[in-house]
């Protein structure tokens, strides 16, 4: 999985600075101009108290690459989300590669003739005049594709809390795990009171079958 | 594709009534009890003036089966909509079928063999261990499955738009076209004025490279 | 205030069995028809593991009225619901009424004064031939209107939890909390859950500079 | 009224560049890294072909200031932006001003007299001791206050079609004719397409009743 943050990293920190404008706008306790200092302190008060909508006033664009269609399927699901995805209606997949889950291998037989067969149908049919949006059918969900997303910190704060969760798909939550650690830092105070695990115990799928 | 309303079509028909009385509530126009007819010339009027957020006040929720995951990654893209959907990670797919483009059969020894070598994967991997979730990679995009849509009018009105047209993918496109046709008369005039092929001829995607 | 379901209660109940029929699409764990009493049980389980996103197979209209244009200010900032609302620019607001904050009467002379000079203002420039829409920026905000909202369970769940918070504005934490209190048995479990005041102690602005 | 960009335009105009490199994901068609050339001519060919998504990997946060009640309680009904508004709960209003219509003037005695008494009844309701959110009922709706607004540019676009048409009150009229106005040039071709008055000429609210 490869992901890239489209977003400048300065403006990410700097958008604190009108996080702290539009949040002052409401009590009208306007300071002079925010500083990244005075900035980031009100950012971490007005998470304190819960007054989330205001770090709304915010975007970060992320891309994802080499994730399954079950990854994105999932992801897609956000409603307050931008998406642009990789389209397998109009990009023909030839030699597509497959996300395998976590502990397994290429060296397992069965997965790579797996690869090799799946690939060949769907060239074959390419082949014989199928469009690319017909001989999607035959693609496998894991196929790796990539998606570009915007949401803004507080729809972050949702997505990582709902999908570093241990209920939560690996993929997902490999993926989300690794972006909040790229942007906590940074970002600070923003998602500093997330911790992959812990934070969302209760989960949103507390349960499994297996 | 099995498409089944959910919601009985009594009760699609009696939210006529409330859509009314809401919108009679704007201007204050009250004129004594809605009836059906009443009702059904207030939403005539109310969408001819384009005031369609009146028409919001309602639901319908549908079933598709048979559907494939390009369908439902397609449809979940729409914002206003609640979806439940048949998991991959939960639910065992062995012996999926597999959505065929038009004019494509299980004659063609490439698909046939194709669905059977996929089954094949899918149940040895579930053998060997995998979890449902992890063997879910080796899943055909077009595996059919099972999703359930609620939306109130408003939205539906915009997903028929969207997903009727030309530009749109056969398979949603044949999905809407066909849950258009069940509804149309029967809830008329919610959507009378839709046009399969016609009403949104500058389409979302009014370009294909192929 | 006045509060009236304008979904009749039957349906509310029986759109829980919309609700399992959603709900077991998920897991593919069909039972045979529904009843409202396996849909009772089933909603209960599923709000349990915190899978809410089933419950959103639903939809509650409301309409309030005699209530400020400060409590549908505050209303329609939630976004996942359906709004229709008495318009000022279209309707003539004449003798319109006011709404007074608990503990405080007309007894008091400063603001039934107060009401018979606004009133006479709104009037008077109405009179002078401005339109609704211009004399509406004399009418108080505390002015009594309507208003009908529809939204999911999902959604009533959430409105229910930030807006009967103890610092909640006093006008919509009673509304929501009389509408709580007229369908949190007849939907048992839907909102069985929910305590205002209790619920949700950490708030959403869980601070007052007075 | 007072509008202010909070987005600064140079940020504004690279986030097309964002916009480039998300859409190019759709089709794989990268070609090296995008330019202000490349990105503008992008978003001319995507917005023509209606493919509006793509241009939703963007912010624009505006702050509107002296704008009425009125105005804001409209343009909170679009959901598909954050908001962070004065609040007449925890900010005392003490001399407030009034947002008058079109062609009105404070010479005219009814007028000038009323926001004289309206100010003299807030104030007494404060020194008698009554909270900012109960005297708040007694503000007029035409009451000046500030508010911060940000939105992606596909929902930039709808907003300026919706509200500055003909049918349009005259107050987001003139907001977003005035907004529409200081960034068209600047960010073309986001917004290259749009024609105050003329663009929504089927408006969303085709009638008047006077």
């Amino acid at each position: 999985m490869k992901i890239t943050l489209l977003t400048p990293m300065d403006w990410l920190q700097k958008q604190m600075l009108i996080i702290e404008t539009a949040g002052r706008t409401c009590y009208q306790s306007y300071k002079g101009d925010p500083t990244q200092e005075s900035a980031s302190k009100f950012s971490a008060m007005i998470l304190k108290r819960g007054h989330e909508s205001v770090v709304e006033h915010s975007i970060m664009t992320v891309r994802f690459g080499d994730v399954s269609r079950g990854f994105t399927h999932q992801l897609v699901r956000h409603r307050l989300c931008a998406f642009s995805q990789e389209s397998t209606r109009y990009v023909d997949q030839k030699g597509f590669d497959i996300v395998l889950p976590p502990g397994k291998t290429w060296d397992d037989e069965i997965v790579s003739e797996a690869r090799a067969y799946y690939r060949r149908v769907y060239e074959t049919l390419r082949k014989q005049g199928w469009k690319a949006e017909d001989a999607r059918q035959f693609l496998p969900v894991g196929m790796a594709n990539e998606i570009v997303v915007s949401a803004n910190f507080r729809q972050w704060r949702h997505v990582f809390k709902e999908r570093t969760a241990k209920v939560a798909h690996w993929e997902i939550r490999e993926g989300m795990t690794r972006l909040l650690g790229m942007v906590q830092k940074s970002l600070s105070p923003i998602f500093d009171d997330l911790v992959p695990d812990g934070e969302c115990s209760k989960g949103i799928l507390a349960f499994r079958k297996e």
